[in-house]
């Protein structure tokens, strides 16, 4: 199990809106088989799992990472294919959170006389595919915050300077987030103080540039903006009802898509703003804010997960933190995280945890 | 000398202003001696080892963490206990700093004949007695700034509550901190928004209070505080020369010593506090400040370590960072840390280092 999970995992960020999922048959403490998902639209784990092992999958073991499906969708059901294929057994990390599987899958390969067991490495497998979950059962983008500050809990010099704060090995790691993301969202705010390409630039190149998504509620992104320059990748721009309908045009004529969204007490509504997203395809949303954009995620309860970079130098000053707006009144009542992990990326700490508590 | 160093680690915070001394003598490879330096005053390391040893001593080698004293303190120089001992070989962690020995025992030494090795886990016996070494050197104390900070980068809401940022473990530790200090200094900001007690109030009981020293120009000091009750530990406060004298003689029959220090450009001068505070037996200083105090030591560059624990919690909201002041203007110029670790107390972080900048 834990080699499917690794074959999983190398998929990550491509196969969005599908799981990641990795397979291996087992024949006799032999692998004959092994494949995972690489794309939507292409085969499913199980499938290059069962091709590469042929007629000898009688009666071998079948580990995969996720319930095969028993659903018609751009392929045909798995769960079928593993009744096929006559092994003897399938060992299942975790069920399927989709409500079209949820169980059925297992239940359809059971009734066909193949002992299932479900549970190994769940957690492992939960964790590979937080993404894939969050989208089933809220139906909304899986929304990480990635910050960067001082050891003293700031993004910038007091003179806004920001220019680094973290070191290089920690902005590439960045680069591989954005690679992983459908789409990776800043406020007006941090277009108009650092105007940013927020494109992906892996060390070794390639990459996927997710979409370029603006919370600007009065469409004040400069037509000269890197962001307004589509030739590399997308751009949408979050609007409220009163934009100026003439700008709308001149950066729509630049390919940028500008979208008006519900407005909330506070700016733009951001459960409306994530419903949207998610209509448009985007399930994993890489936030970038500034102060006031993260201040607004973490307050309204929308944060999934946070990366948090810790940069071990003091600036001193008044200067914005990583989260900013109204903030809660008791630190008793500050969100706490769960399963925190801290990484070292060079000379910096970065810090990757889960809020306890979130609206959905 | 692995051992002499544990040895001399357990007097840590009792000695000063004495240096942590451990001392081990080895006999065919078995120990014959050992001892440490537990109080200033007490017999050095080196005595209680040969007292152990005896006559066994001769012929043996002495592993001892600091090199023997040459001079006549408040005890005869350990050089000539060390030559009388017949020892055959000397190894010592590293040369002692203070300018009447420097180098001048082991030299007494080896021109009694008797071979002396130096630098064996001379790193480890630097940091050991880091202390020690910048009295010796600056002839001011050795300043740690202990901080606590949500992973947002705040003290407190932005209602100022700031109970509790850190969890009990941490806490726990920031006593041990108190213990092994012989000064606890604040600002009078801390004074008047939290009225602390700082008192060492360690798990097992017992501990030692440091003295209580507030930064207060103009003695703004309320006699009902904490820290004006003298029962428990000594407070001073420090003003600039225009304290109201009235209020003055009022503290000072509580017990509170009042003194004037010198005026920098902006508030109290931090180096005349520093040779104040030295001069008055001050040796080791833990900062316990908020923004402004611990910004004040930052831009002056008189911090010699820092303590800073993280809390993976997220607060939002306008309130204030672990280090405020005037701050450096660029992102580059910030003051990195050297030689930095990471340890986790219960659910929090702590990150410890030495600013690659000082002044002196």
């Amino acid at each position: 199990m834990q080699t499917a999970l690794g074959l999983a995992a190398m998929a990550k960020g491509k196969t969005n809106p599908n799981p990641l999922v990795g397979a291996v048959i087992v024949k006799e403490g032999r692998i004959i088989g092994q494949g995972a998902h690489l794309r939507a639209g292409l085969p499913h784990a199980e499938v290059h799992a069962f091709h590469m092992a042929g007629d000898e999958a009688e009666g071998a073991t079948l580990y995969v990472t996720l319930e095969p499906c028993s659903h018609h969708g751009r392929t045909p059901p798995c769960a079928d294919l593993v009744i096929r294929s006559k092994v003897q057994r399938v060992v299942v990390a975790m069920l399927d959170p989709n409500p079209m599987v949820a169980g059925r899958g297992v239940t359809r390969i059971r009734e066909a006389g193949i002992k299932v067991d479900v549970g190994v490495l769940e957690q492992e497998a939960l964790k590979l595919n937080e993404r894939f979950i969050h989208n089933m059962l809220a139906k909304r983008p899986f929304v990480t915050v990635k910050t960067a500050m001082t050891l003293d809990g700031k993004i910038a010099a007091h003179t806004g300077d920001s220019r680094w704060v973290t070191g290089a090995e920690s902005r590439a790691y960045v680069h591989q987030l954005r690679d992983h993301a459908d789409g990776i969202l800043v406020g007006i705010g941090t277009v108009l103080a650092d105007d940013p390409e927020l494109t992906t630039r892996l060390p070794e190149g390639g990459g996927k540039n997710p979409v370029r998504i603006v919370l600007d509620r009065t469409l004040r992104t400069p037509e000269t903006a890197k962001v307004a320059d589509t030739a590399q990748a997308k751009t949408w721009i979050l609007t409220g009802p009163d934009a100026d309908a003439a700008k709308s045009e001149r950066l729509r004529e630049r390919g940028v898509e500008v979208i008006p969204v519900p407005l909330g007490a506070d700016g733009l509504d951001l459960g409306g703003v994530l419903d949207v997203l998610f209509a448009r395809g985007i399930t994993d949303l890489l936030v970038e804010g500034g102060a006031a954009v993260n201040g607004a995620f973490l307050q309204a309860g929308l944060i999934n997960k946070v990366i948090s970079f810790i940069a071990p130098k003091l600036i001193g000053g008044a200067a914005p933190t990583p989260y900013g707006g109204a903030g809660f009144d008791q630190m008793a009542d500050a969100v706490e995280l769960a399963d925190w992990t801290v990484e070292r990326f060079g000379d910096d700490l970065c810090l990757t945890g889960y809020p306890k508590r979130t609206e959905v």
